[in-house]
């Protein structure tokens, strides 16, 4: 098992990294009080469920769930209302906590009932994807999505615990799989060529699942990601670099509604269009815009996109939530694993981007 | 006009407390960006709206308004709701600025929107009626119902300006004057012996409306509770202080139905409760009590509540967010103009005061 901390001061928190992890010893000192809710969905709750419950009652919790449909589009209004319900009709008070158990809908939706009920209970996070374990169970980034937006409404709110079991990844079906493999090629990305050597050196292991291998994955990722959080935790600056793929990504999502792609499926078409504008940019050469090909189609994810009218794509991404003062920013590359935001870029040729990237 | 500052680091504030401020003088600095939605309500809108509308114009910002039903009752999750729809389809960014105009209802759900949009927006408020002023506009509590229990969803958010218009309350119902007057009084009951004297001085002039003799009211109330919420924002400890006659007075409310009672209303009576309580626990005297009581009724508010089932009574106070792993503390006063949170009370005196305290 490996232990990083994610250093925000007085909310400091550990991720626990490994295989079969003991629960019960590792959740017990950092859960406070003695209600907890566990927060899942319909397709985690008959796998992992009542390991879990079981776990916190062998600690002396008072344990109540709250299993949710499965799925992106239930990420809002109603869905978080049932979490609340939950939590009044079992009597929780302020000093309850509220745990996620499963990928980033669930730890999105949790994490934002636990920032709001009673104006903030503890929180802690248990994702059961790769995509969650490497994204979205760092950083306290929550909330739910709008329908005319993606994760329009939520808080800042930092769990206390992570628990990031590679042995669960094994019931994860291969496409959710690479869809994580999306966020951890961003690291590399945005920040880390030697971790993109790396990356090409493993990629088979990790698509066929290796638990050891994808433990490395998941530390190296939560390490570039608690960095980045830890020095901008409300994205002032350098926090949005994270979002390396994300504005193309977004437009994607958003355009073929939410759940047609997977959320890693489509930031890894907006990393290619990233990188392709980079290169137009005359910022990245040829081949690294191949080498960023490369090791997205070796992790079995889409490097071009549906057909999709550009007005509608720019419409999209103007309501992207790096817009300010109405201007649109981008993290780019300036080199190979060196992003960077900003907002100095040709919107000509990131409309060609667009235009090329496509079926 | 007078100017009181909230210090809270970074996030310190001022309050302007006044007749006939200068809205758009007074607000620009304050306001970020240039998208501002005006939350408001039905009643305050034909009033009001106008004004800040084109004061907040005059200063070159695009405004955008969104009026919602006027009532405690609609303080839910489908109205929140609305706002999120209006900010929206407004098209407006993270650097955009929500204001309150309105009483605690409307800064409460105002409050509470631009805490989760977009993970949070800048926020002013202009809170149009006396119980605002002194209380729900200082201290960054915001929020809304749910079914089960008041502002049980909610957040801690704090404005970047206040404007407390003395002007406004001339429009205000005279029963509305008065629930403003309960936490007035409230201040002085808990921490503040000579206020006291002052109110006992001063409250025919405050119940006919006087603009400078409330300006002085709201002027103390203000720096009490700003004091008070600077030394623990998030109300670890003495904050709760504020919630003097606050946990029966819920349990008043939430019997009656939100809405029935006004929230000053169940207040004065829930410190009536807890006066006599402190009285039977031999904290304060037979004389402080009835002082209690006579300043009270002479704001024209209530002394005692509609026959209330005590285990009904009971049930709603252990909703309260104030119980702590189980054990229900309550505000009571040690002596007269001195509260402290306690757990070390007499429940049966509790229960002889809740039945004591009824028509």
């Amino acid at each position: 098992m490996q232990t990083l901390y994610v250093e925000l001061g007085d909310r400091r928190y550990p991720i626990f990294i490994g295989s079969k992890l003991n629960a019960q010893e590792l959740l017990e000192p950092y859960i406070h009080g003695h209600q907890v809710m566990v927060v899942t969905n319909t397709t985690v709750a008959p796998l992992y469920l009542d390991h879990y419950v079981a776990a916190l009652e062998a600690s002396g919790k008072t344990v109540h769930t709250c299993i949710l449909s499965d799925g992106e589009k239930y990420k809002d209004i109603e869905h978080l209302n049932l979490i609340f319900d939950a939590l009044l009709e079992a009597g929780f008070n302020r000093d309850c906590t509220v745990l996620a158990l499963g990928g980033g809908v669930i730890g999105d939706m949790a994490g934002f009932a636990s920032a709001s009920f009673q104006r903030g209970v503890y929180f802690v996070q248990v994702p059961t994807t790769l995509l969650s374990q490497v994204d979205s169970s760092v950083g306290g980034k929550t909330g739910i999505n709008h329908p005319l937006g993606k994760n329009m409404i939520g808080a800042f709110q930092q769990p206390q615990v992570v628990l990031a079991d590679m042995s669960q990844l094994s019931t994860l079906p291969p496409r959710e799989l690479s869809a994580g493999l999306a966020e951890v090629i961003k690291y590399a990305l945005l920040g880390d060529v030697e971790f993109l050597d790396w990356l090409e050196q493993h990629m088979e292991a990790l698509v066929a699942g290796d638990e050891t291998v994808l433990a490395t994955a998941v530390y190296k990722s939560c390490a570039h990601k608690a960095r980045i959080v830890a020095s901008d935790e409300k994205e002032q600056g350098d926090r949005a670099l994270l979002n390396l793929g994300h504005t193309f990504g977004h437009a994607i999502e958003s355009y073929l509604g939410y759940g047609e792609w997977l959320h890693g499926e489509a930031v890894a078409t907006g990393m290619v269009m990233a990188a392709d504008l980079s290169f137009r940019m005359g910022w990245i050469s040829e081949s690294d815009l191949e080498r960023t090909k490369k090791i997205i189609l070796r992790a079995n994810l889409p490097i071009v996109c549906p057909k999709i009218p550009l007005e509608e794509f720019l419409a999209y991404m103007a309501h992207d939530k790096k817009v300010l003062n109405g201007q649109l920013r981008l993290v780019l590359m300036k080199k190979l694993g060196q992003a960077v935001i900003t907002r100095d870029f040709d919107v000509e040729l990131m409309k060609q981007v667009i235009v090329a990237n496509q079926h």
